[in-house]
């Protein structure tokens, strides 16, 4: 599959000229807006159905020639949409089964985007037609690098193709009805299923009480948009194999498990909008969730990823929507370079003059000249992007994965006790932020891939154990890896059948304990773990109540009536070691843990980190270029390890000054 | 059209004796405790169609003939009521298609009230047949003043039959769909309506991202209200020439565009409950919102109008819902007297004994008898009324305006940032009810009508302005007014487009002043205002980043990276003054500001006022009638001008103690 | 009809074994554990439908019969269940007509449980066939003591069949439309009826605003809820003429009327699940709250009842889960004794191993061994059981009755005003905790017992009072009787229209008061509560304005326009007292209100109360078994009257330490 070898860093984003097709000289006005700012990579064709296709069978390409030969006589590269993220009003008129079906079972009006069923023929017969007259037509213009396939997929179908797709996605997986009943054990409730034809999908006023119904469920619509979008690929492949295809994702969106996509994509993609500024978290809490995501995006393929969109000024969509502070957008920007962008894309190019993305942050303003702030802000990232092109393609050289798996996840969701929420992506990045901020780069990854490039691995809350990852948990320790795993692991296979004979079910050996019992605590309500030594940390959210069977105990409960039983453990397997962390840490436990146990594990840091100041790694053809970024809204002096400023070409290294928001880029001696 | 002459103040309510048919006496003793508690105009026939017509084309009329003669008898005038705000059961069971389609596109069952289509001619003409019989019957009895035109208009329709009429709407508004597709930018997400017969109303399952449909939605239920509203009147009209036509309204309901029903009304009326005692506003914040929703009940037609329904106690349809203390049922009815009211009405005059009004409050209680607290209040309000006879049709002096718009709030709602909550209403009413805190007189008023009445005209957050209106605004200014605007505003012309070339578009060389972005601030996150003379006020929730463009900057931001620029600026503009603030400042500032705003604008101020004690003014032939009403919960020494008490005909003036809820009503000298 | 005769306390619970048929040795290790743990009582067949009847007329009963024969050899008895609470797959698909159609008339899928029309013939047949093959099957095997009927009926069906069977019962109510009509007072709103086949269920798109429509469909839900359940005994009783049914309850469900089940159960029971060890509630509040659902479900039949489920550890469909501290389980267990259980039977026996109950706790748990936590505790309530023999069906002794009247309780929810949470329910248990704190023992009972057996009557916010009731009351009072109410008292009669002529209605008499009007408080606003004696306390919520008509005024007033107004009132009636509480007070007043209250109606008490040391009486042949149950969380010095401890067989009396969580149980002397 082809690679993503565009051979500068992209800079630009999501452009819709033919909403003002109808103004005369907005178009030539973008092309001396984008070169001013540093521009050279738009995505067009977005949602342009309706333009490209005003009547059925009835293709205007003209408009998008215009386009694609204008941006390339003024160097700008360009990503090529399908636009099946929205389909015109005619087809839904004519062909009202494209329109998707919610759990309710009421069929959609036309209207919004994302509203189509993916397993209707006729929606992807008509996807199909006109992706190959795309192809056929731009598939070999100069200026076109790249596939963007449709747009941020997602949502479900519950329509009746989607019913008999989704039996005979059961019937592929289980065979007989009997393998299906015993998987789901609908021997409760009289639930046992005697014809394929009683499945369907879930329902709130149908079927809600059968776990591995809900979990397959939501395993086939990530089965059917991976179908749907292979499809939608097929005809590009075939007409132009040597172009990369992407597709925008949405970090950790629940409605899909993104590591599934790893056979049809060539390079993964991330709409990126943290919050900057909020009133209910500081900028580097913030800064840890945006890594987090960036580090998802990247580890469904392990290797550089597009920034696809991200907001030049603010957003419109959230509750609160505020502009980016000075510096904020350079650092912002960096920091997915950071974590492996080979991109800073936006959305969008220019504000939209109408209707719900009318206020969204864009390079071009209504006022519709270079003269505002944001645009002297884009213009800045597009200066020091040419600047720093030695860290194109380079990789970032983690030695730790944090676990995050969609799988574990939906089963938490569904799952029945010890209490309601669940906070598994919370609880994640707890482990996540703690690591980041001894300045070690982490992969994110889930528990399907391969565990053995790493010296630590920790995953928080794996409730489910697939086949075969119990032993590659025992593997990894056996030889010579460190495994971090918390309260409520271990308990159900993956069919959320729960493991007979003790939890946490197959890594009971390697963790060397036993799990009885599991308190939940209300708001307010606490425990506490001292450690062997006397410190003293918080805990609580959920209280494992575990025995030792061969793990060294390293801290107890302080309180209730399990005071003095274990709440952290770690037992010495093969040539690893193997943690069990029994119930919801404070950060100050997880800090000087995560401290210890990178040092015993020897996975690499960058050396003496400064609070707020974020460090991160791209190594490529030996050299490693470190990234120092100051998040803590004030200024601070960080021990910068010695080096050349990509900016500026000096040498600096030692005790710095770091302005706020300053971001600095240095190769390592 | 005919004026309301009633040469009385109107005292009563809605009046509902068919509930009481079947029990011998009640409607001897209803007439003996009018007459007692000063009773003189009852609204007869509200929601009487079951009684009115009990089987399909058979009236019953007889029962109605005895209750107007019996009140004419004993000198009680008569609204008669249209009975169209519900439909007998028979009506839905035999004609379905009366019933309202909800924008889930299901049909409503029977139930409820309001729960009709007003396309649908089945409805239209089962109305117009009884409206004809009912004013041929009763529309020259002489206990008949005026119609009180089915009830509460609210709600809206989504059949297919409203559908049909929506696009001919739109049809008649745009030409074509070339104009539609422009004017709602239906250039995003392969939006594009290529036939009428693809328009829809907005519909959670359906379209909903697009700004101007949800607009022209709105726009049109208020047009098929109104349309319905005349199909109503025209029997009337045709046979009672004479009597003057009202429709009860809910002062700022969202739902209808009140503004544009001066066409068909003849006097505008309003039901008021304010939540007098509640424990998250004081009485004079309360007061400062009932006032509000009189004045926007006044400038409706700018000129008097009829409280037709208030509480004489209680309600029951808050969420807590406290009885009146002492003094306050006198006070209340008064402010809406002081507003223009021409009469105090009641909802209702006898309590109704079972079923969803069984515990509001009324003139007469279970109890039967005029030995209660609530009766002997209503009483002392009818004794009040005859004394003040000298206010009647009086006109409100007001030169100051405050502009409230239900396109421009409509507009906001649908808009997408910079945070969800605009606080539309809640930011007018902190300007009207700084500028009632100094006395001052004020229309509330759309931006539809006419500006030179005015000395200063007021309009915070002017998000949309319609063809004409910034000219209007210009030529005010030019001429000598003041006219002061906020932040978020001159963004959209009437069709929820951008304006192109910079905000506040239309009246940004009025304003001088080029507002270039928005901060949104978060719970807890404030900014501040600092005066050139060194004073400071506290700002947030919105805080817009404006150049002035020639403005004279009179206040400058304290905090974050926007410190120093400005957020209050004057621009001299012809003869007069346009004030821009840019943020949502306190009320510290709002009383500091139009205290000196008000004085250079040369409005009229009642002289010194004592907070929490409300003044207002009415005039007639020459005299002035000045309400001081004690809102503050506490008695206080008020400074009153000199005149004459109309009450106790007393001479009165200068400092004068003024009890708990104590109103007195002036003839200034 | 048969007793509940069983000549051991039950101990037990929900038993699946259908679950695990296809997993050799686990009904063999389940018989070894029951011996071991004590239990002696199962519930065999609970939702095993699809296990029975696999296709429809084809029964497997064979796997039943092994399980009856094996718990029978092992000294287990049975309740034999009938499998009503879910239906198969296959019958939902042939026969959609029995699945339930909710109140916005769209038929549900298949799923959940407790989905099923109960007024279908076809699910009715279906039950009967199947209830009668089990009846004739295993109605004499000798393992089966009981019938457990279904499983927590529940909800409601608003097809055409239960339409029309509604429109039944209102003509078998009501005879004409005219008395209907008066009933529900349509003649607001146009609201009359003019023929049966207008009359619908209430719905949220249809009718939801004439309160008798709302009344009277919930009692039909009761009604042909109970008319199922006799449906469903009618083949039982006439195979198995000497067997108990029951059905367990869910304790102050708002959806059905318990009390009107009476006709229809030999012997009551409950599914308990109180939450020890909340975060919002101390373990003595939540002991008030079991303790009250515990005399409910008592009241049913004034007799002892079963417990029919509990957690021998935690639950997994609350908020938040918390497993029971040591000593909570033998604590609980013997409180429900204390209140008149005869049984402590769990769900589950054994943890299901998927699904949605898979980590509700169970005797035994996924481990699947006795070298647990709980099933040590299971075990120790087991012995206990055994050693209380003699307290096995004794009576519970009450001398005050409290009433909790679901008539009244719907009546309240549906009425509209002077707030909206009426908070009834709270207000009851606030009244009966402060008995309870007293050591007195209370039956719950509805305003349809008979009132002669207590001497205290306490009747919380009786807002409706049926016919006879009032008159029930004044002889109640007339003869020696003490009898409390409260504010909103009196309002309405049985269909919810007001009394005319002043409340409270028909006991204004025997009460010696009119109350006029009623304040209802914002969060945050109090009032006070001055006895004679100068002693005060809080009150708020209602604030009820009464007036003396004979009464002693006990209190007055503090605040507001009424300070000085009586709150507290005592009529001297006949031979009795009757006293007037008319606002919601807080609990140091109710506390020495009913200690003065217990003691001048002669209420026999057990002697010194400590705090959080609740004691509860059972009286057989003449002996008087004291329960003394700690929950106050920390050891107290109890004084316990002198007796033999059932335990320990040693004489106890005097000031007792008592331990956290410990429980005595002593025959008094």
């Amino acid at each position: 599959m082809p690679e993503w070898t565009f051979d500068k860093f992209g800079h630009g984003g999501d452009y819709n000229p033919d909403q003002w097709r109808h103004i005369p000289g907005i178009f030539e006005e973008d092309l001396r807006l984008m070169k001013k700012s540093h521009c050279n990579l738009m995505s067009v064709g977005i949602f342009s159905w309706a333009a490209l296709e005003p009547e059925e069978g009835k293709y205007d390409f003209e408009w998008l020639q215009k386009v694609l030969d204008g941006l390339y006589e003024n160097g700008v590269s360009v990503f090529l949409a399908t636009p099946s993220g929205a389909r015109p009003a005619w087809m839904s008129r004519s062909y009202p089964e494209v329109l998707r079906v919610e759990a309710n079972r009421v069929r959609n009006l036309h209207g919004d985007r994302h509203n189509h069923c993916y397993t209707s023929p006729t929606y992807r017969k008509f996807v199909n037609k006109l992706n190959t007259a795309l192809a056929e037509r731009f598939g070999k213009h100069p200026a076109v690098v790249g596939w963007h396939i449709s747009n941020e997929y997602g949502g479900e179908c519950h329509c009746e193709l989607c019913q008999n797709a989704f039996r005979e996605f059961l019937k592929n997986k289980y065979g007989t009805l009997e393998n299906l009943n015993h998987a789901w054990w609908t021997g409760f409730w009289a639930k046992t299923y005697t014809d394929w034809g009683q499945l369907e999908s879930p329902a709130p006023h149908g079927e809600h009480a059968v776990h591995g119904l809900a979990l397959d469920w939501k395993r086939f619509v990530t089965h059917q948009t991976v179908d749907f979008m292979a499809a939608e690929i097929e005809p590009l492949r075939a007409i132009t194999p040597d172009l990369p295809v992407t597709a925008n994702f949405m970090g950790t969106y629940p409605g899909l498990d993104y590591f599934r996509f790893q056979d049809v994509l060539d390079v993964s993609s991330y709409d990126s909008y943290p919050r900057w500024g909020a009133g209910d978290a500081t900028d580097e809490e913030i800064a840890h969730d945006a890594g987090f995501k960036y580090d998802v995006t990247r580890g469904i393929l392990r290797k550089p990823w597009i920034l696809m969109e991200s907001t030049p000024s603010q957003v419109n969509w959230q509750n609160i929507c505020r502009p980016k502070k000075p510096g904020m957008h350079l650092l912002s920007s960096m920091q997915a370079v950071a974590h492996g962008a080979d991109s800073v894309q936006y959305f969008q190019w220019r504000k939209s003059r109408g209707s719900s993305e009318k206020l969204h942050g864009a390079v071009v303003d209504h006022v519709g000249n270079e003269n505002t702030r944001v645009f002297r802000d884009v213009t800045e990232v597009g200066e020091w992007l040419e600047k720093i092109q030695p860290v194109l393609h380079a990789d970032v050289p983690a030695e730790t994965a944090v676990i995050f798996d969609w799988n574990n996840r939906w089963a938490l969701e569904e799952a029945q006790g010890p209490r309601k929420d669940k906070k598994y992506e919370e609880q994640v990045k707890e482990h996540y932020a703690a690591i980041r901020r001894l300045g070690a780069d982490v992969d994110v990854i889930d528990m399907e891939q391969d565990f053995s490039p790493y010296k630590l691995i920790v995953a928080p809350m794996l409730y489910m154990i697939k086949p075969g990852v119990g032993e590659k948990i025992e593997k990894f320790v056996e030889n010579g890896g460190t495994f971090v795993t918390t309260h409520y692991t271990g308990y159900v296979d993956e069919n959320d059948l729960c493991f007979l004979g003790g939890f946490p079910g197959p890594i009971r050996k390697v963790m060397g304990i036993w799990a009885e019992e599991i308190d939940a605590l209300y708001p307010g309500q606490k425990n506490g773990i001292r450690m062997n030594d006397g410190r003293e940390y918080e805990c609580g959210f959920m209280c494992e109540l575990i025995h030792s069977e061969g793990a060294e105990v390293k801290a107890v409960y302080t309180d209730d009536f399990y005071a003095g039983r274990p709440v952290l453990t770690k037992n010495s397997f093969g040539k690893g070691e193997a943690w069990y962390v029994a119930s919801r840490a404070d950060q100050a436990f997880l800090d000087d843990f995560y401290k210890e146990i990178t040092a015993s594990a020897g996975v690499s840091l960058p050396g003496e980190q400064t609070a707020g100041v974020l460090m991160s790694r791209r190594v490529k053809d030996g050299k490693t270029f470190l990234f120092v970024q100051n998040f803590s809204g004030c200024a601070k002096e960080a021990a910068i390890p010695a080096g050349v400023d990509l900016i500026t070409g000096e040498e600096v290294g030692g005790k710095t000054e770091m302005k706020v928001n300053e971001v600095k880029i240095i190769e390592l001696k």
